[in-house]
Order: C-alpha cells, then sequence, then structure tokens
C-alpha cells in the first residue's frame, strides 16, 4: 500500500469508527415498537395466550426498549393475512403456523406438521440441530422473513365423531372437517373433507352438516364445547403429532435492531415455544377428566387396521409433496432421513419408556 | 392524615423516588460479572455444552451488561461443592442436577428425575404449570437459592452390562453402577449397587469390577467408548426417565439486578432447558446407528416381567421419600397427582402416537 492509500484508508477507518459508535449509541437508545400479527382470536387459550406471552417476554427482557402489542385475528388483519402483512412490514412480527401458507409453497407444511410425522421433540431436534431452521429460512428468505419456533400443540387428537368408526368402510362417505394432508389422506380412503373455520364447527356438527371434525387437543376441545355435539372422540390425532407454532419476523426490523435485542428476540421464541408445550400438557390431563367424568366422554382408539391404512396413504400424501421442485425435495429428504433415523432411536427410548410405565 | 405528616410524607416520597431513579440508573450502567460452577467436565458434550449455550444466551441478550464465565467440574470448586459455593455466593450461578444435593435433603430428587416417574414434557408440565417450580423454590430457598430447569436428557438408556439379564434371577448379585434411587431399587431386588464417577466406569467395567453400569443415552454412551467394555445394552433407563438439569441462582445475586436482567437469566434457562434436549434428541439417533452399525451394538428391551417388578420396587421407593418429613410429602403428593393425570392422558396421546407410527 502507497503511503497516501494508507493515510486516505486510516482516515476512513476512523471515520467509520466514529459511524459505527455513534449508530450503537443512537441503536441502545432507540425504542422499538412492534406489532403482533397473529392467526388467532385475541388470549385464545394456548394458541394466542403463547403469543402474549412471547410478546411479554421480548418487551420485559429488553426493559421496554421493543414494546410488543399484540394484535388477534381481525383486529389489524384478517388471519389468513397475517404473512403477508409482515412480509410487507405492516407489522414486525406474526404468530400463526406455517401449513397456513402452503399456497405460497407446499413445503411450507414441513414447518408445521405432516400427518404420520414428527413428534413435538423430534421437531425441535430436526429444526434446531439437524439442518431444518436453515431450510425454513430459506423458504421464508424469499418472502423477507425470517421463521423461529415459538409453540407447540404435541399430538392432538383424532376428533369428535357422530358415526363409529370400526373399520375402513366407515371412513366413506363421512363428511369431516379436517384441513390439509390430513384431509386430503381422508378424501383417497373415500371420505369428504370439508374446511371450516373453527367458530362454525360447532354449529356444523350440531345441525349434521358434517359427520366429524378435528380441532387440536382436550383442553381446547373442551372450551370449544364439541363434547355436546359430537358422540365419540377417538385417537390419535395422526394428522397432527406435534404442530409447531411459528413466530415470523420481518427481516429488515429484524436487522435494524442492535446485537442484544436480536438475540433476546430469538432466545424468546426458544423459551415460548418450551412454555406453550408445558402449559398445554399440564392442562390437557385435567381437561380429559373433566370430559371424562363430567361430560361422560369416553375416548375411543382408531381401529389398528384403520391406522395402518391412514398411515400408508399420509406417506403417499406426503411424499408427494416432494414432486413439485427441487426445494420441495430437498425439505422432504432432510425431514423424512431425520424422522426414520429417529423412530429407530424412540423405539428404545421414549416409546419402550412408555409402554412400560403406562 | 394530619398536614404535617402529609407535607413529611411527601417529602419522603420525592426523596425515596429520587434515589430509586438514581439507583435504577446505576443498575442499568453496572457491569456483573457471574461466575458459572458446574458439576461437568468443562464442555462435556450435552450436559457441559448446555451449560456453555445458557452462559452465552446471558451474555449476548444482555449485550454484556452480565458476562457469565462458565467453570468445569475442579476448576473453581468440586463437583459435588457446586450446590455450597453457589449456596455461599463463591459464585453467583451454578449448573447441576438437583438428586446430587439428596443429602441436603431427599426431596431434592423429585427435581432432578424418580425410577417410572415423568417425561421430560411431563416435568416441564409439572415444573413450569402445576406447581413444581413453586415447590423448588420453596426448598431451594432454605439454601439462599433459586433454581430453575435449564436442561433435560430425555428417557436415558438402561445401561451396559456384561452379563445377559433374562429374568429377575439375573439381577441377584448383579455388581451395577447405578446411583440414587436406581441403586436403591436394584438393592432390594438382591443386587449391588455401586457408585463410581463416570471418568472410572470404562475400566471398572473392563476389568470385571462390576458387571453393569448405567451412563446417561447413546450418544454421552458413544463418547465414552462403553462400547468397547460390555456385551449388552438394554434400555429402556427406567431409573432416569427425564433428567432435569437445573441452574441454581444464588438469591442475592438475582435480587440485585434489575428487573430486565432477571427476566433475562431465568428466560434464558427456559430456551436452555428446550435447547439441551433438543440436541440430545438430535444426536442420539445418529450415535445409536454408529453404535449398530460400526461397534454391532444391538439393544436389547428388559424382559417385561422384570420391568414389570422393577416398576412395582421403585413406586415403593420413591413413596419412601414422602415419609421422610411434611415438605416431602407435600412434593411427592404433588408430582404424583400429576403424573397419574398425565399417564391417562399419555395413553391416548404420546403413546398412542409412537405405538401406531413406529
Amino acid at each position: 500500500m502507497q503511503r497516501r492509500d494508507f493515510i486516505k484508508g486510516a482516515g476512513i477507518g476512523a471515520l467509520t469508527a466514529t459511524a459505527a459508535l455513534t449508530s450503537n449509541m443512537a441503536q441502545a437508545k432507540t425504542k422499538y415498537r412492534w406489532k403482533m400479527v397473529t392467526t388467532w382470536p385475541k388470549n385464545f387459550p394456548g394458541l394466542g395466550t403463547g403469543a402474549n406471552y412471547l410478546a411479554q417476554l421480548i418487551t420485559q427482557m429488553s426493559g421496554g426498549r421493543i414494546k410488543v402489542k399484540v394484535y388477534g385475528a381481525n383486529e389489524l388483519v384478517p388471519a389468513f393475512e397475517v404473512f403477508d402483512a409482515v412480509s410487507r412490514g405492516t407489522a414486525q412480527i406474526g404468530h400463526g403456523s406455517a401449513y397456513y401458507w402452503k399456497g405460497k409453497h407446499p413445503a411450507m407444511q414441513f414447518f408445521s406438521t405432516v400427518p404420520f410425522g414428527m413428534t413435538a421433540r423430534e421437531m425441535n431436534a430436526w429444526i434446531y440441530h439437524k439442518g431444518g431452521l436453515e431450510l425454513w429460512h430459506e423458504l421464508y428468505g424469499r418472502f423477507g422473513l425470517l421463521s423461529f419456533p415459538a409453540g407447540n400443540t404435541g399430538v392432538q387428537m383424532g376428533g369428535w365423531f357422530n358415526k363409529e368408526i370400526n373399520s375402513l368402510a366407515d371412513l366413506k362417505g363421512l363428511k369431516m372437517r379436517i384441513p390439509g394432508l390430513g384431509g386430503e389422506v381422508l378424501k383417497r380412503l373415500g371420505g369428504t373433507p370439508v374446511n371450516l373455520p373453527g367458530g362454525e364447527l360447532y354449529t356444523a356438527l350440531a345441525t349434521g352438516t358434517i359427520d366429524a371434525t378435528e380441532w387440536v387437543n382436550p383442553d381446547n376441545d373442551l372450551a370449544f364445547g364439541l363434547y355436546k355435539a359430537a358422540k365419540y372422540y377417538y385417537f390419535p390425532g395422526f394428522h397432527e403429532p406435534g404442530t409447531i407454532l411459528e413466530a415470523m419476523i420481518n427481516k429488515k426490523a429484524y436487522a435494524s435492531l442492535p446485537k442484544d435485542l436480536q438475540a433476546i428476540v430469538k432466545a424468546a421464541c426458544q423459551a415460548a415455544n418450551l412454555n406453550m408445550l408445558a402449559e398445554f400438557d399440564a392442562k390437557n390431563p385435567q381437561a380429559l377428566i373433566t370430559l371424562k367424568e363430567k361430560h361422560h366422554i369416553e375416548p375411543r382408539a382408531y381401529p389398528q387396521d384403520v391406522l395402518k391404512q391412514l398411515k400408508k396413504v399420509s406417506q403417499e400424501v406426503v411424499a408427494e409433496i416432494a414432486q413439485h421442485d427441487k426445494f420441495s425435495k430437498k425439505v422432504y429428504t432432510s425431514y423424512n432421513r431425520f424422522l426414520a433415523q429417529s423412530i429407530a432411536f424412540s423405539k428404545l427410548s421414549e416409546q419402550a419408556y412408555l409402554n412400560a410405565r403406562n
């Protein structure tokens, strides 16, 4: 380097350092006002309160430097416009689940849940430590978004039925509210999947518009009063074995934060992820007791041969997503490889233990 | 209130407000240097790296306002002096597991794990949302400590054996390294429990000093090379179905932090809790493949009748802790009530799903 260049270089260096320092100090003082749009009714048990918990953590940990205000569905934007609203920066953060956005790309479903797929713990392992999050960021990055897991429902319930399911024949002609891939599985077995918003399930079931509906888990199902409109409660929820609730974040909004606040947002999502599942796991056992003892609901297992066929068709339906494009294939391959390994481990760990203990 | 008192009161109020403001500003500028003492060798996979992760989260989220330096076992204090060191304030935070301190109080074991007890998810549900944490704080408070879950191993493995276990008769005379309540269970079934530090297991097994040893899970067991010293690898680890790793915090050190840093420490523990289990769940399946394919280890299930008897004796041993004092009875009752409810839910949720899928 020539002397003239060196002097010029040093000058620029000093200027840059001063600018950086000023900018850091400005950032440390800046107050951020974030809007969180959600796909849930405000304060909806588990899901909505999980979004509140995330917002509170960010606000508390940042000492109010980021204030997050939570909006229920339709308060700022409708539930199914949350993705677009955060993508274009109308809100800085959103709370939903990736399979709602499968119209943008079918591979999104792998970042929520797929029929006969991974459990909550397996999803966390894949997302945080086996490349899942990188794939998710690759996909959401196309829309100007970052994404982190921020909750989980655990294995859901099979659903509420007014028709007994004794064999595969009973699925034929069954009108059931079951959206997404679970619905596609039912369709291939002769049923008629219907999509209805949560608020309409009770009436549709009570009036016979539908024969059956899935919803979430005992705690959420009890809150909706579905036991009053259906005779049978089936398990397990093969179609949603460990659904991730997501925090999607506008990339520019995230990039504008100083490093400590970025770390706070990220870790708050991880803490909220655990906390939602812990809350569901705490409440579901009591909700189940209430359903049994107060409302005389005796949950029934899907028959073995029905489950076997549901599994076979589920695997076909999930494999078809891989055919959509190169990226879908990449996600499917990563997901399926870890799932297969994880099943082998689960057989001598979680599954073996539960079978010995229960 | 008389006028004189009112004026005096207002004066004190103003002084107090000014003092509080000054103190808040001082607190916001204060840099905290925390020592984290741990019961693990420095950087030990999963457990030690989990402690590192917690320390990093606190340092990053606080923008360096709390700098946490991690010490491995024996660097500052020996492993089993971690509790006392944090209790007296030699270190501000410690990373271990509550059953190590059962000599202080037998009820501590409920905050780690007990044989045939709760899984990782059930522990989180009980601790965070069913009163477990309040009981834990009541106990640790006696020692000037706060405590939070900061990791979990999931269901551990049964252990490494040089003797086949085909019936209860094979447990008689079995010299096995299995500490704590699991050891007590073995003893009542005619075995000889031995306690040895992790570093001595390989040699003890290889030289025949012991017939068997439990350790942690495939990932940790592979790292220790135990497959080279034993013929059989049994599952499931009935004695440790979901062991919590703890962060214990000196109460005065915690109280001296401003509210935002307190929130950071607390949420960092929750994030680290999830992350350790996710990391183990990510690594165990691969470790299992390596054990099988490279080292030709074919894990074996404990026979059904052996498990049945282990369960019966485990329940007796755990129930005896309740006899120690009123507080132990209170913890046992809370734990056992939720466990019973949770088993009923698990049967139609996690267990039913794993049995259908695997």
